[in-house]
């Protein structure tokens, strides 16, 4: 079985865990990314350059790349490619491509934070309210037990580029105008949980749950977190789990206020803080290859790794002697 | 001989390098930070915590730390820390701790880009023009070859917070009033280059070179870049190092514009580079160690390391349990 990881960049440790897995069944891990200077490119076993995601032409060269080196299955890494590979997901099961992520509805409901809150809220568990208009918000301060301050962001914004934390009616109006096209939330954020998740791609059942509470982001991703065991937190998230749909990994976000818990985000896909979830032992990597080969995994039954060990992240270096030129015909 | 390194945070790299050279002499590195949660903490021998570099403790926590761990010499990492440690140099003389950087009237030198390009340009050397007023920077656009885009910042910042480009003498006027106390330089950078010296803190005399070209930085610091044996480079970098009295390590930045080479920076300590050159084997933890044992390095000859050798920078992780309770009495 080989597998496809693309956008890698710097994700030699994700590729390494995939490359483990994938060894037992004597496949190959064939890394893909745009930029010939992506180190994680070398963690693989083999690997090809790919058109940038933005490209008009990055479908092609998946397609391409999936031929070229006899692909079963893609694992995405990255947030924009997960919805252009659901997207074409009837391409590739023509030529026997198997994709690790939920299906296209779910994709787009995670894609969109409105979308994202309806879902949670009408399956009846806590999202942070999410608004798209400032009427909209002022009848939930006035409806519910929310206050200032809120925040401002725009609606198709990832990170936390042109976020707006306003304070009352005035600035909200004011951070509206100026942001445009917007999602309004209330501020809730006492602290802050990331949770990976993975539901069997064959039985649609839970796997595995590991919750970290996070405590430093650089870039957008988890710089040091520390493992958590909470009962209430487990028993949101299975009861989220089984009542929605979603199938392979998940990485959600969720917010601890005022001793309650809320569901702030769901990404269909690895996290980049599953690092920390993988070295104390909840291997994703085994379920994926399992299920790839037809084989279900053992439902979720208790969390079995300890509370409190923290993950700290670090710079690793890799050298190399690097021919663009070669690199740049690989492809073509 | 026992070394500190001051505020480590996760540059475990770095530590280990350090480590790796001080354990033929049955010496220690103790690795010293504010925060408990920081990784490089737990990969030196031993490990003390600081109270941090804008504290007004600080000092005296570094020769608590001195005294308690039995220290013999100091290498510290990051910017703000080295203005403080050679301002009390008498202080840590007194109790037996040697400092592997430059003296203070050169410390004085690098921390103000004014005074840093005044320094190289009364030397003779190439540095990139730099001017505290619109009056000095008109003239200068008169007098020589430069001309838009300027550079506008604040002339106590650092990394790229606050940067104005300007395009005309409008611009330039709205972005120093904007800025305040700013520095004005004109736009050089076609190729940016980061360049590793040691110099013989016995001799005074140049010990090592090693050169890279920079392509991506992460937060201020060198994510990919690329091995350089450029002769005109060496040449100018060993005659400056030379003609200027820096000892210890120094991470100097240059550019290329137009065919000609500029120095920018001069940072008396080890750069966030420094990863690529050690991993060449340009050992600078060594020239240090031999130094501190009383013993001279050979003078530089020639450049060693084969050119084309990228470096590419990707995440590690380190697990560990904390008891932040237990490590915040450690320094009481």
């Amino acid at each position: 079985m080989n597998i496809l990881i693309c956008s890698t960049g710097s994700r030699v440790k994700m590729t390494q865990y995939i490359k483990e897995a994938v060894k037992s069944t004597g496949g190959k891990v064939i890394a893909g990314d745009s930029d010939p200077y992506s180190p994680a490119l070398f963690a693989a076993d083999d690997h090809v350059l790919l058109k940038p995601v933005d490209d008009e032409n990055y479908m092609s060269s998946i397609i391409q790349a999936c031929k070229q080196k006899e692909i079963d299955a893609i694992i995405p890494l990255i947030e924009e490619e997960v919805p252009k590979l659901v997207k074409n997901q009837s391409v590739l099961d023509n030529i026997g491509v198997k994709l690790a992520t939920s299906d296209q509805d779910l994709v787009d409901v995670c894609t969109d934070k409105l979308k994202t809150y309806q879902y949670i809220d009408q399956l009846g568990f806590p999202g942070v309210p999410t608004f798209s208009t400032v009427e909209e918000t002022l009848t939930l301060l006035h409806e519910r037990d929310f206050d200032y301050p809120l925040i401002v962001k725009p609606a198709d914004g990832k990170g936390s580029e042109g976020v707006w934390r306003v304070e009352d009616e005035a600035q909200l109006r004011e951070a509206v105008e100026k942001v445009g096209h917007s999602i309004i939330q209330p501020y809730l954020k006492d602290r802050e949980f990331g949770i990976d998740v993975y539901i069997d791609l064959i039985s649609g059942q839970l796997v595995d749950v590991f919750m970290k509470e996070k405590f430093k982001m650089v870039n957008g991703a988890t710089d040091k977190s520390v493992s958590v065991n909470n009962e209430e937190l487990v028993s949101l998230i299975t009861s989220f789990v089984e009542a929605a749909g979603f199938t392979g990994p998940l990485d959600i976000d969720c917010f601890e206020w005022n001793g309650k818990y809320y569901i702030s985000e769901i990404n269909p896909r690895f996290g980049a803080g599953y690092l920390h979830a993988h070295e104390m032992g909840c291997n994703f990597m085994e379920y994926i290859v399992n299920n790839l080969n037809g084989k279900e995994n053992q439902p979720f039954e208790k969390i079995q790794y300890p509370e409190g060990i923290w993950m700290m992240k670090y710079s690793e270096v890799m050298l190399r002697k690097i021919d663009s030129k070669d690199e740049n015909n690989k492809t073509s």
